[in-house]
């Protein structure tokens, strides 16, 4: 009998973790905290119920192993991250744990051994954590943590080398967790969309072509606060106008360049005006403006014209107008190896699928240092993450199970 | 030998009044608190020295009377007030009772008798009090003071009633204090301009023609917050893109009623973003329109056309527009007498002015209601105003001080 997902299983797994919250504030399972040490606890016996030798690397991602047939092959890995935002929903990463943890189990339930070994992973601490620092454990996976990663530390002054002690991993032995460039045979990563398209689309999967490049700039108009009753408006340096004017170019840039180059957003998404009183002229404002493409060339082209605005309109107005780059995050192209096989899964288990962008960064954008890489998104409700109304469908969470399943059974057999 | 200001004596007067501040936060003289209490001692002095008969009405606004010649005339009035908001200036109403006084001292000095009586005046509280209200004494005075503003309270709970209590009045006499339609000859304020206009014409007065009518509303912009990176630009519900198109035809219509009446301001000084996170569409903005211009018919236009043009942007892009008004007074129109004696001041004394409007409101709005009422403008650095670095220079102000007389003993000769 081929093996075959088992829903309900599943579903409650993915039911009980969510108990695993602040009480306070559901749903929240901070990287780091106890909570998450307890969900870790729940996930090893699910793990070990599973059949998979499991445990933790140096950089204290929880993994378990189903063995191949086959000696030397590399490993086939599936998995994601449960860890949460604080008020997060029960399925942005815990989805693609639980969803590789059911492909392993089904396997086991069928008898069925893979040609090669399968790491079923559970990466630590995907959310931005309280050391600064996002997709910890995939980030030391890809030999990606830089030189002063370990020395960063949170609010209590703990460093993030004593954070992942504390989590049962070995900071001295960090390089025993990297898993180098072509030692993985592929990967695999099943997430929430967190995005509206495949839902309004009524399409069970998106297969994912790329982890999108980040840009985030700090924008700071600096203006004049004058008087709002008597500064005449053409005396007027009024850094709101000016920053709304930044405002409106970015959503027309981002426009343009999604309709050329098939993916491209841009937002503004954090604006504070200062004084920000009723009766004062804005006299700074400062801005950040983010945005994505796996286009390195579309990206340069978004700021370069948003700057070349800027000037324009600080040579209008007399404002200044300032641009500082804070953070640039290279692009991560999925394996068409990868592709292919979601795809053919998609056919065989009979559900609807389309090539889509990731938007997102996940932890499979490290991990393709290590191999291959590909993701399957499902839908979920309204496009709504790390939010308590976070929701996938329970038929939905299946299928994209099954496909995962399916996935991972055709990578076996196609790569060596 | 005619009356002349002593420029030397009123330059002194106000460098010591601006001795009395809250030393960790110069320049701070707040209605209502000890240091006021202080200056009014200090101003009281000052007025028992130019020969003022001096008191407190129940209003508790300190007023000097110097008699006059003719019996049966009304008083004519020239005042403003001596209280700062928190890191205020030294020149912000402080000018306006200094000019009033010295004109009244010159007039000692010169052993000239008006025919009427003068009553210099300091307006209790003119800046936003912690009762939450603003021009306290002069809305008295006016008959305005409303059914419940005696029971506002600040925040130790205190009464606006025991506040007057406290600084000298009777609140259970204010109608003593009320100056009825017909009761006064005429009131003159000087005042600094609070903007730019007079100091980069080169200008040293300004005949102000009224005091602008001011509108305010708040503006709720609802979109829907989403993840910046799955949201594909034609699926958002961008609250700050439409917040930017708002604040955009706020400037473009206060710039096109500027040209067509005169005088428009309109400014959006305030606007909040939520949840104001780099990757996350604003799903909310709150922000707030004011406008002033002396014609309500201006101010009507400025806001249906706002309106109009907000249910196109929320009809095109789905979002949700609301506004709701929060407070729209009154312009107040000086008058045509009192504004002929200043520019006939101006032409005695020798100094350039022209006619502008007053964006800001005064005291005098109120005093309005009890006779002719106008004001002198004179120039203020760069027009900062409410900002320790508020600066007037030395023959500025002596010359508003010498038109400001000139304009008492001209009026003094014109009216009965």
């Amino acid at each position: 009998m081929p093996p075959r997902i088992n829903a309900e299983r599943l579903w409650q797994r993915l039911e009980a973790l969510a108990t695993i919250t602040d009480p306070a504030l559901p749903y929240t399972r901070r990287s780091f905290s106890a909570l998450h040490a307890d969900s870790r606890a729940q996930l090893k016996a699910w793990f070990e119920e599973a059949g998979l030798t499991t445990g933790l690397d140096t950089a204290a991602n929880l993994i378990g192993r189903r063995d191949g047939r086959e000696a030397g092959l590399r490993p086939l890995m599936a998995g994601s991250h449960s860890d949460t935002v604080p008020n997060g929903g029960r399925f942005d990463g815990i989805a693609g744990v639980l969803t590789a943890l059911e492909a392993a189990h089904s396997l086991a339930d069928a008898g069925h051994v893979l040609r090669h070994p399968l790491d079923v992973v559970d990466f630590l601490a995907e959310e931005p954590s309280e050391y600064g620092m996002s997709c910890v454990g995939s980030r030391i996976q890809g030999g990606r943590l830089g030189r002063n990663g370990l020395n960063l530390t949170n609010t209590e002054g703990e460093t993030l080398a004593d954070g992942i002690r504390r989590m049962g991993g070995d900071p001295d032995r960090l390089t025993e967790a990297v898993r180098k460039a072509g030692s993985v045979a592929a990967y695999v990563e099943l997430h929430i969309e967190q995005g509206p398209v495949l839902e309004s689309g009524g399409i069970a999967v998106g297969v994912v072509t790329g982890i999108v490049g980040i840009t985030r700039y700090a924008v700071t108009v600096e203006g004049r606060a004058d008087h709002a009753g008597n500064t005449p408006m053409d005396m007027r340096q009024d850094a709101l106008t000016a920053a709304a004017s930044l405002v409106l170019k970015a959503e027309e840039e981002a426009w343009d360049l999604n309709h050329t180059t098939g993916f491209f957003v841009g937002t503004v998404g954090q604006l504070v005006v200062e004084p920000n009183a009723a009766n004062v002229v804005p006299g700074r404002v400062r801005l950040t403006v983010e945005f994505r493409s796996s286009s390195n060339a579309a990206r340069q082209s978004f700021i370069a014209s948003l700057q070349q605005f800027a000037d324009e309109v600080a040579a209008e107005t007399g404002v200044r107008i300032a641009f500082e780059r804070l953070s640039d995050a290279a692009p991560a192209v999925c394996s068409e190896t990868v592709r292919g096989a979601i795809r053919d899964a998609c056919a065989t288990t009979g559900v609807a699928c389309i090539d889509m962008a990731s938007g997102a960064g996940h932890d499979a954008m490290h991990v393709a240092n290590a191999g291959p890489m590909g993701m399957i998104f499902i839908p979920c409700r309204g496009g709504r993450s790390h939010c308590p109304e976070e929701w996938v469908e329970p038929k939905d969470l299946a299928a994209g199970a099954a496909v995962l399943l399916e996935t991972v059974l055709t990578l076996d057999s196609r790569l060596d």
